[in-house]
């Protein structure tokens, strides 16, 4: 079995309102077009974007906790007041980063909002309102474009509890089985797998962050060889990804 | 930039003391031989088997707190009793599953101590007890061998504090950059990125895993298009990835 990521490239910046589906399928006549039984995995800033999810600092008016917790972190209090905005609930500010449950149920730093590569400086991009639905109307649209149907992923970077750096993670998804459970199915000497729960959905956004450079346009990448987890339905998405505080064991 | 991973077939049962490398090199001819630039990737428990990291539970005498664990969690003591050997630290003990700090500094579910794929009933396998050496060794072995020097990288699957499902990470790896810092460097607009840290062969041994199936004997992948991340040197191992105790936001 072999997989592939291949990056688009000749992806231009994109701008509120824009037709992402359509630059999308345009940029995807490099690798050979659009297919069934494909995942298309988009980085979300080029979605947020396209949904206007964009917020200019200026426009924005912190309140008195935004100012505290800016004070003590030694952050801008404006970009505090947004990532407060998008907070459902702070877990831990620490050295600079705030730990946040986002309103979706993501925990990671600064509840994904981020000033890189936003589209002008003084601008942060925000996650999408409901990256699942984001997911799922692309790929509509993209039925619609190529006659084909790939999965979709929107995907962004996030740290981890106990080790350093980022590894891309999903946080919308259409048309792949986000979790592949092998519990209770036998092993290859027969015994039956215990814990055996595939990620499928971060693995495949992992993959895919590795066909591209972080300083390169290329917010989208084809994998390809992962037919048997593309399903013709959308499914539960990424939100099925999600453990919810109660069954958070670090609270 | 395409990036592909490749499944090794024909690797039999690995038993204690079996020249490992000779296995892999030989199994790799299936996908045109071993090269330089290329990242071999490594399930630990073929690993593991092939340095003797197995115990026999028949062998085990659980202690006092081992039977006590056991019985609050509905586990086998003997299986306790191996946790608890290879963990320095229960992090936490909940629905049947015991988070440990292994020795080696990874948080994970039963210190890494697995039944599944073991080699035969009644019998439970460890970690290696130094996965970066492991892969160096391995490394060096495969020089000799093929007179190519992949990097190579030793994997486990690991849950994660907030998300469903288990996704592989690296455990041991050499001749790989296991983190590729961009802090500090400009984004595609020439801003500064601030938190880009990306985990590169946690990256790397997801997009491994999709190349396999749990049930089938395909313990290893070969990952190429990555050659930027390989080095010459065999560089500070998987153990550069690991957040020390004093970093842990969640104790």
């Amino acid at each position: 079995l072999t997989v592939s990521a291949a990056a688009l490239g000749g992806i231009p910046e994109v701008g509120v309102g824009v037709d992402l589906a359509g630059v999308l399928a345009a940029a995807a006549e490099t690798v050979g077009g659009l297919r069934d039984g494909d995942i298309l995995v988009v980085a979300h800033k080029v979605v947020s974007k396209a949904e206007g999810r964009v917020r200019h600092l200026s426009d924005v008016r912190p309140g008195e906790p935004a100012r505290r917790l800016a004070a003590e972190q030694d952050k801008d209090p404006r970009h505090v007041q947004v990532v407060l905005d998008e907070a459902a609930d702070l877990v831990r500010a620490e050295r600079g980063v705030l730990i946040c449950r986002t309103r979706h149920g993501f925990v990671c730093a600064n509840a994904g909002v981020d000033a890189s590569n936003a589209p002008t400086a003084g601008t942060v991009v925000l996650l999408p309102e409901d990256p699942d639905a984001s997911a799922r109307r692309l790929r509509a649209r993209l039925r619609d474009l190529t006659a084909s149907a790939p999965a979709v992923l929107v995907t962004d970077s996030f740290g981890r509890a106990w080790r350093h750096g980022q590894s891309e993670v999903a946080i919308g998804c259409a048309g792949l089985s986000p979790l592949d459970d092998w519990r209770g199915r036998p092993d290859a000497g027969g015994r039956t797998l215990r814990a055996t729960w595939i990620a499928v959905a971060d693995q495949v956004a992992a993959a895919a962050d590795l066909a591209r450079a972080k300083d390169s346009r290329e917010p989208a990448v084809v994998v390809r060889g992962l037919e048997r987890h593309v399903t013709v339905q959308d499914g539960p998405g990424a939100a099925a990804l999600l453990r919810g505080p109660a069954e958070d064991l670090f609270r």
